[in-house]
């Protein structure tokens, strides 16, 4: 039996048969993650991958219906890492999934040095200073900026838990897409792989996907486009694709 | 009066009524200069610009219909800085723009450090060693690759030659964008516009147009997509458009 507290309600995982536990006191998993979690490249047999910042655990979920390989998630805050950790027996992938309630900072005292193949993370995107609307609530400002963790952080930590040649792959807003680069670059981690993500048709792009490989060569690929939605304001083929899952 | 020479024919320059002497021996101008010189941020009544490796003086040409500024373009190649200088006579656009024959790296001793308000290039795309075919004439291989120049001497040169706040606006190829930011950043120029250029709708890119501010505050837009060509092989309206010319 999970345990769904008053104030939560249990969710739909976007266009897969996952479900997960939302609470509206907390930040809910967003398209953003989504989109990561269908970008990344992924071992499909076998393999160790992680999820940085986890939070109530959307890109574990999704990964889980494109690989086999055993997928660990990381939050910091312990409520947002419950929820997570009851949605994984909700959906029975507790044997696939193993959330942990930790701070990325330990992540490679706790887990080893470039043990991984693939490393995702759906990080805070807004500096710490612009934290503007000082009363929105706690949770929701570590979710959304930089308050226990920095873009830098993120990415040399990413850069120590990923094997070489492993992927590491972030979403993030183009805004910051040149300090991502920058900092890629200062841990081995070379851009490879890159998908910007419009709004819709003739709309400047408000996310960026970004896959790096460690220790890789030089190359960088930008994929199509994505237009999340069409004219009518429906979601268009590519974010809701009928994907193929393992 | 403009002589033509025997191997040289006189083109339309794109959707413009502007000319270009264009000679099968060398380098044509490529849509790569068209939507750069459409892409960049252009002073409208007065200002300095300079087209680095200007080849015929396509970008100088396209200016010219966006701005009353004064516009250098300097190329390398006598050859082709003759063509450049004559089709600027057959334009009458020579009290406008000046073309001179002189390698960039004399760029700042001759113009001055800091002078211009757009610095524009479309660079050799290619490495040295990656001029594989040696049957290309020697004319295409300078155009094409980093014979004379390197990608970062390009950058480097732009940045010693552009005012504070100026801008400057590079073609390339995406494989090289991380490069291409890792050598601006050095250099202080700051990305602040970029756009992505597919050939046709679900293609990856193959050309990025990339502006950078000097000594600008940090903060990328991704500009919507240019895709070249539509469903049934024709240009599409955002590279053919009917812009409006000064």
């Amino acid at each position: 039996m999970v345990e769904i507290k008053p104030n939560e309600r249990v969710d739909e995982l976007f266009n897969t048969p996952l479900k997960v536990i939302q609470s509206k006191d907390y930040f809910a998993f967003s398209l953003d993650a989504v989109l990561l979690a269908n970008f990344v490249y992924v071992p499909i047999q076998r393999g160790k991958l992680i999820d940085l910042c986890t939070g109530n655990g959307a890109i574990p979920f999704i990964l889980s219906t494109r690989t086999k390989g055993e997928i660990t998630g990381i939050e910091i805050q312990q409520e947002i890492y419950d929820l997570a950790e009851r949605s994984n027996r909700l959906n029975g992938l507790d044997t696939q999934i193993n959330f942990i309630h930790d701070d990325i900072k330990n992540a490679t005292h706790r887990f080893g040095r470039h043990q991984y193949d693939v490393v995702t993370c759906n990080p805070p995107y807004f500096k710490k200073e612009q934290a503007r609307d000082q009363n929105i609530n706690e949770h929701v400002a570590i979710a959304r900026h930089e308050i226990h963790i920095t873009l830098e952080d993120v990415i040399t930590i990413s850069s120590s838990l990923v094997k070489q040649n492993g992927k590491v792959a972030l979403v993030h807003r183009p805004e910051r897409l040149v300090e991502m680069i920058t900092f890629m670059k200062k841990v081995d981690l070379e851009p490879k792989r890159c998908q910007f993500v419009h709004p819709k048709q003739g709309k400047p792009a408000n996310m960026v996907l970004i896959e790096a490989a460690y220790k890789g060569k030089p190359g960088l690929k930008v994929l199509p486009p994505i237009h999340v939605y069409d004219d009518k304001g429906h979601y268009t083929k590519e974010v809701w694709p009928s994907n193929e899952r393992v």
